[in-house]
């Protein structure tokens, strides 16, 4: 079909970039940039005329007015396909321009403002950017709000309300939780033993550990970076990417079992349908909750350490001095801390729950940006006890918002809670159970292959879920989990 | 300039077609191949269909009737690119897809032909890609053989006149020169002290190594690969490729210096200009001449291991059993061989004047495929006073007739007489000679900047070369470097 072949077109465009973004952010040495960047941007306009061509609306139509619903398969691939052409042709050319040079000058506004812990430098960037993002939202439409439509960009067919009722649930548990969580790291500290944790070590231990998860190192690999992400360069061409701390190997670990979470997800996703909507991972909260549950449900696990730490200790000797038990504490410990990346399980949440009320007032103009710091720390103050010295310890800490990124912090948790109700369904099995025992993975990756990944973009997340595990999105096994494992 | 403006998004689609391409001889997991395949396919077809549309010819003719002349770069620059459009617009499109197609077939004929060493195999692909050569030889025109326009794709100006003068004078000496050094290695044997030379210390030595020669790391790396190559993917981002051998370090470091060479060009061509004409290498055999230059005249000479022989037994302490008398005679050992690859100084250009002569042979009809093997064995008998055991050592270990890369031979014996020509003439320099013998190489390399690289492709390499050292390309100082390597 027309549309599949300029699909597939597209993908390869799509898929030259990344491989281009993944050099850049790995290996290209530093005065190739300028190049690169005109590279790139030369493949994204190609794409995005392809993408948004007559040639294209053409062959959608045609498509469309050919399908006769028989094939619930193509039906799901040309509705979202449909989906993205308007989403693509309802902007102008002109507002895409200004986007595209906003977040540029936002970015570059934003990293200086950080340094210098200055709102003031950042707020008129802030200022376009929300008013960029109104504009697309009303061109694009939305149901009650602003925040809908471009949470909708990330996590099709959820709803402001949705993650309203989700994040309602679990505030005030997950107060209390964090709050015990922390008490009891105190009343019994752990600390790592003094490094070196040599690298080329844990570069081994890492890449045994993801090939137990199942990852195929066949159609992958794991390299250096300092931002670590996954990236999809063709339907076998799966890159990780992680960063070496030689004073803790458990920050590059944790970061590989993450990544490989992400990645499992591609690899697993349909090939044949490479390009396609039913051969793409469906949002952000589903890929994130692929990640969460390798690195917390499995990767924290005590059945997974009763295999692995024997193993570490092998790698780093020191590491004996340790105790299982003890070394599992360490993993569990909890802290409250002012940086969302730093966050451990038991707080992470909390840092979304600020962030998602936050942007959505900002987005339906409730509240202003001059008052978004003072905003900030009164939120934070309510949910930590505690207020964040300086703004780059508060609303200035995250690249999101230069980026253009609202509507995005929310599929974080979206992801956690998923990740959790996955585990919680998947581990019932009793084949899965006895694998998890034992540390063995494969039954656990086949669940997920078949309820998940296979299923690419066909079904909105939340049908997703509800068909993987019987019940819609709720925060009911997120909070079990945690519950479990800081306050029993 | 229009023209100037497409040449340069061409360059765009090409670099990032080279990125690609380095991505998949250095990291690429294997299953990600067939993938590669179409995004290359896609680039490349991108690339084709711009540099040969009717926009690209309007831009060039209105460039050539605006140009007075006046500027010598400018016209140099539009001469080479009509010359480019000629060329490219003279093939049909049918014939450029029957020699892909072709070649395609011929290298997979090839591989399994050489492995079995069953010349008949790969005959029949030969003589396809033969015939192609010459339908491309007529169409392009030419002036007294078929060589000759093959030959100028590569080089510029050459023509098989030029070179059979060239290689008749090499011959005979060569011959003599060849015989005395291999005797003479004969006489004092020396072996590297066994290994293993760990590959992590290479890795070390062969940086510091090639900084030392002035290649740019900020705009430049080293990876591993297993067909060592240099490969240019923007004006500032230039990849050089070894492959590692533990038991001799010095097969991966004559490889970085090798292709440091060659990068040392890249590096030095008007970064300003890439894309066009002037901000590209000029041909093969100046090329070549950089790769030799700094791999030979610098590589393997007694004042650069005065320098580093030292901190190379620092990398390798059995090293230390070697004087560094003896190590210089293991570097400057002659020995015959069947396979050109593998050949020392002494040898090597005798297997190019093999090939020549075959070639030549081949397109003008006079030597018929069936006939190659055998005529192969009669002239390295002439050459070396022995006959190939079989094909595998004989006419099928070269991949380049199985690429069409027919006149494409010849350029590697160019590149060694250009190495020489220019090295003699630099050294005649007092401030040059003063840094050789310190192993300080900052003024040669601002010489090589000054006379070639910075001259891009506005001038024929012939030209160059007698710009650069005021004489025509000659064997003189090729013979005379030999003669005193080897028989003084």
């Amino acid at each position: 079909m027309k549309i599949f072949e300029l699909a597939r077109e597209h993908a390869l465009i799509d898929s030259a970039a990344a491989t281009l973004g993944w050099d850049q952010e790995t290996f290209m040495p530093s005065a190739g940039n300028d190049h690169r960047a005109a590279q790139l941007s030369w493949l994204s306009a190609k794409a995005h005329t392809l993408a948004t061509s007559d040639d294209w609306k053409r062959a959608l139509e045609e498509a469309e007015a050919a399908n006769d619903g028989s094939d619930a398969t193509l039906s799901a691939n040309l509705r979202e396909m449909r989906r993205q052409f308007d989403r693509a042709t309802k902007l102008s050319v002109e507002l895409v321009a200004r986007e595209s040079e906003a977040t540029s000058l936002g970015k570059h506004a934003w990293a200086a403002a950080r340094k210098a812990s200055d709102f003031a430098a950042f707020a008129p960037h802030l200022e376009t950017l929300l008013a960029i993002a109104r504009e697309k939202a009303e061109r694009w439409g939305y149901e009650s709000e602003p925040y809908d439509v471009l949470l909708d960009t990330y996590e099709r067919g959820s709803s402001s309300a949705r993650i309203s009722k989700l994040f309602g649930d679990l505030k005030p548990v997950l107060v209390g939780i964090a709050e015990q969580a922390v008490t009891r790291t105190k009343s019994h500290p752990v600390v790592l033993p003094a490094g070196p944790y040599p690298i080329d070590q844990q570069i081994k231990l890492n890449a045994a550990i993801a090939e137990s998860l199942g990852f195929d190192f066949e159609a992958g690999r794991i390299d250096t970076t300092t931002h670590p992400f996954c990236t999809t360069l063709g339907p076998r061409d799966v890159r990780l990417t992680t960063r070496y701390d030689e004073d803790d190997f458990t920050s590059s670990l944790f970061g590989v079992m993450h990544e490989a979470g992400h990645g499992l997800y591609e690899q697993g996703l349909p090939g044949s349908d490479f390009g396609l909507p039913s051969g793409s991972a469906v949002s952000l909260g589903i890929h994130e909750s692929q990640s969460r549950l390798w690195e917390n449900h499995v990767g924290r696990s005590a059945a997974f350490w009763g295999k692995w730490f024997p193993v570490a200790c092998d790698h780093f000797p020191q590491l004996g001095q340790l105790s299982l038990e003890d070394f599992l504490r360490f993993l569990h410990r909890a802290e409250k801390s002012f940086i969302r990346v730093e966050a451990d399980e038991a707080t992470y949440d909390l840092h979304i729950l600020l962030r998602f009320d936050l942007e959505r007032r900002m987005l339906s103009g409730d509240l202003k940006v001059k008052d978004v710091p003072g905003a900030w720390g009164d939120h934070f103050k309510e949910l930590f006890g505690m207020t964040p010295p300086d703004d780059r310890h508060g609303c200035l800490q995250d690249i999101h918002w230069s980026m253009g990124g609202l509507g995005y912090f929310s599929t974080y948790t979206l992801g956690n809670l998923n990740a959790a109700q996955l585990f919680a369904t998947a581990s019932a099995d009793p084949v899965i159970s006895a694998g998890l025992a034992k540390a063995e993975y494969a039954p656990l990756l086949s669940w997920l292959r078949e309820n998940i990944h296979r299923h690419g973009a066909t079904y909105d997340p939340a049908v997703l879920i509800e068909k993987a595990t019987g019940a819609p999105p709720s925060t009911e096994a997120h909070l079990s989990h945690l519950f479990g494992r800081y306050c029993a």
